[in-house]
């Protein structure tokens, strides 16, 4: 797919500096929206994409330039003419045009409010006011509204007249005379249905609707949940106010997982969208520094019992040898517990209130984890690496200790924290390795004081 | 909204006590069918299990049936007699029927199947003979084909003939004569078209299909990337065979994401979707002591670095104290560059050809992360370490070269993974951190021969 566009792009410049510009049409209407944007976008010279764009017919421009990453739009908005402006923005769809006017710099934004008509000007600012990752800040203004004494007939004329202008219309949405969601009624439904039956008598009154300032996460949730292609969302008062479509609630599901993803990888999410290979050098080092820091920092834990221990270990200098082994096994163990909890709780398999049941899982899974490679490790380090069978005994101890308290910790702090109101996913690999190392070294010596009378 | 489910769980029991079955059967009435699914499968005594199931309607029996977890559906389907099993399936769509069918075991399937009728029969075996996770074992069979030469009120007619039957009706594709899919018209076009309008002239040729043995990740991608709500599915000579629909895609993504995930905590997934708290403690087991053993047996090398320095150390042991922080903190920065590398390959962002980009990026932020962390560590080591000024010095230059390793060795292994066709999940933190700590062990110590001549 790649090396096709690839391809593509070198006949494209070809074409355009010998002017064949009706054969790019030409191909260019054959395309989809998302990949004349990767074409128009990446390797393209700045000079030649405006030209390229305007050959476009107009409902696939718009199509395009939605795709588009921020730098291209902005490149392009500052070559239109404030008829082309116009064009583009009377194509877009309410929820398109707020994402623009979020990204683009105040100015831009200025031309692009001025050129919209004042009805969609008012949707773009009503839906601004919500606070990011809010359901109100994804939702569109634009849907079907009926009532509940319209017939079947009726609605579908009322569709008919004013559907062409609505993002999606197979869900239709009922409200009363103040405007409250009273029910649903799908397209299919209309159709099939008698045309003289009142709306009310074929709807769904059993909804599934968000207010505008619950939090995306949960929308796409219930989403999955219930099996959704769209859902209503409704302000404080219970009236209608927009609705959020599942192509939307894709690219928040995708956001949000990269965003659990980043966390559990001590990265602080840097809150924009851009690619990895639009980021800056600078973005990453902020995103990625703090932990890394903060991390270092309390290692120092570690390296001051290994002092602490110093002339213990200068007798066993052999000792000094399965500490890596110990720290990764421990940190490897607590983080396959972390991360399980962590994805079991952002899916809402897990809660708090199951916390004596993980944990009573974990501690059987720890002990047959920790069995299974104490058994094996004795035999290694008695086999290859010739040791006493009394230090092997000691680090084998050690392994079983740890990975039991690595699970137990793992699988314990995401569920602590979902509780005091923080996100999980902090709780990851990095975070326990931290923890679990220190343990690991404690009950290291403690065991060699004990067994080898250090 | 669990401990509301929870309240409700304990009256339904008091209800069914009190023998008030039709209070019940009004309650689990204005309920939806995922949540009266989880109100019935858990904790609820197996005797009543059927008896609250048959005061549900036809429907919404199905509908719940379908968000139960299979052992439910079994210990509900060895309830029933071949009449009730018979209205059940009767009401399942055809890829639900095929999910239904997967999870039982043998002499369950024939039941099923021995109730269904011919038709749904001969689809659901149809779809069974694709492979897990292609595209053909994620389609329904049941979509609305309509011909070029048909108009959009004949087309209207024909849906509501038979669209009742079909899963989506959103999207109705349009086959030739030989059943070759050539273009795609929305429900929502044929109502605002003019009646006597023939497809052909409103359909949409660019089409966006899959073919059956795609992977079902690639469709989730191209759900995505296209912002669709359904995709065709077609065979090897382009015959329309069946489509995929939304619904069925958040799936696929949701358990793509957790398999993604669980590779990189070096699990390996289980292949089945149960929840962890369904999940047996033999199966997480064995989901995580492979890795556990071949990283514990990796670690050796560790190990063996330390033992060859091991007269060295003796003499300055005040450096073992520092091996848990280099160690930690080159897993750390190892990860986090690999992770972000497999994030951005599966959301199709990054690709290998973008390695040279890629490195060069991840060297600069190496170099910058480097050289933070060494300079806030060598303060610390002189003013609160009290270390000699050479000391610190070895540590901080293994600080910074041992990041740069890690940066790099993170960002290239699951590049080059993905382009000898491993999944590129399986070369995050767990694999670079045993890699990592080999290199950053034999950087301090060649830093430590040099600089304190040991």
């Amino acid at each position: 797919m790649a090396d096709a566009i690839e391809t593509l792009r070198t006949s494209i410049k070809a074409l355009v500096e010998s002017k064949k510009y009706s054969t790019i049409r030409d191909i260019l209407h054959t395309m989809n929206a998302p990949d004349i944007a990767s074409l128009l976008q990446e390797d393209m010279p700045e000079e030649i994409l405006p030209l390229l764009f305007r050959l476009l017919p107009k409902d696939l421009a718009a199509d395009t330039f939605v795709e588009m990453d921020s730098d291209t739009q902005q490149l392009l908005i500052r070559g239109f003419s404030d008829r082309e402006l116009k064009e583009v923005v009377d194509e877009l769809y309410v929820d398109d045009a707020v994402d623009l006017v979020e990204e683009m710099p105040a100015n831009v934004v200025k031309r692009i409010l001025q050129q919209a008509d004042s009805e969609k000007r008012a949707m773009i600012n009503n839906i601004l006011k919500y606070p990011e990752s809010s359901a109100g800040s994804i939702m569109t203004t634009e849907f079907v509204e009926l009532h509940p004494n319209m017939t079947a007939a009726s609605s579908i004329e009322d569709i008919r007249k004013s559907g062409i202008e609505k993002e999606t219309i197979n869900n239709c949405y009922v409200t009363d005379a103040s405007r409250k969601l009273i029910g649903m009624v799908t397209i299919r439904r209309l159709i099939m249905a008698d045309p003289a039956t009142r709306i009310e008598d074929i709807m769904d009154d059993n909804l599934i609707s968000v207010t505008t300032m619950e939090d995306q996460e949960l929308v796409a949730q219930q989403f999955s949940k219930y099996n959704l292609i769209a859902m209503p969302v409704v302000d404080g008062e219970g009236r209608l106010v927009g609705i959020v479509t599942v192509d939307d609630v894709l690219d928040v599901m995708e956001e949000e997982t990269t965003e659990d993803i980043e966390k559990m990888a001590a990265i602080i999410p840097d809150g924009s969208s851009l690619p990895y290979l639009k980021t800056s050098v600078l973005t990453i080092w902020k995103s990625r520094i703090p932990w890394l820091l903060l991390l270092m920092i309390s290692a120092t834990f570690t390296g001051m019992i290994i002092t602490g221990f110093e002339s213990a270990l200068a007798k066993y200098v052999i000792l000094t040898a399965y500490i890596p082994m110990l720290m990764d096994t421990g940190g490897n163990s607590g983080s396959q517990a972390s991360v399980t909890i962590i994805r079991g709780i952002s899916l809402g398999e897990i809660e708090f209130a199951d916390i004596v049941r993980v944990i009573w899982k974990e501690a059987r899974v720890a002990v047959m984890c920790g069995a299974t490679l104490a058994v094996c490790n004795f035999l290694k380090l008695l086999v290859f690496d010739k040791l006493s069978v009394i230090v092997a005994l000691t680090i084998c101890l050690t392994l079983v200790v740890t990975i039991l308290c690595a699970k137990l910790v793992g699988c314990t702090l995401p569920l602590l924290a979902s509780k005091l109101g923080f996100d999980p996913a902090v709780m990851a690999s990095p975070f326990i390795t931290t923890i679990v190392d220190a343990i690991s070294l404690l009950v290291y010596f403690r065991f060699a004081m004990i067994l080898l009378g250090l």
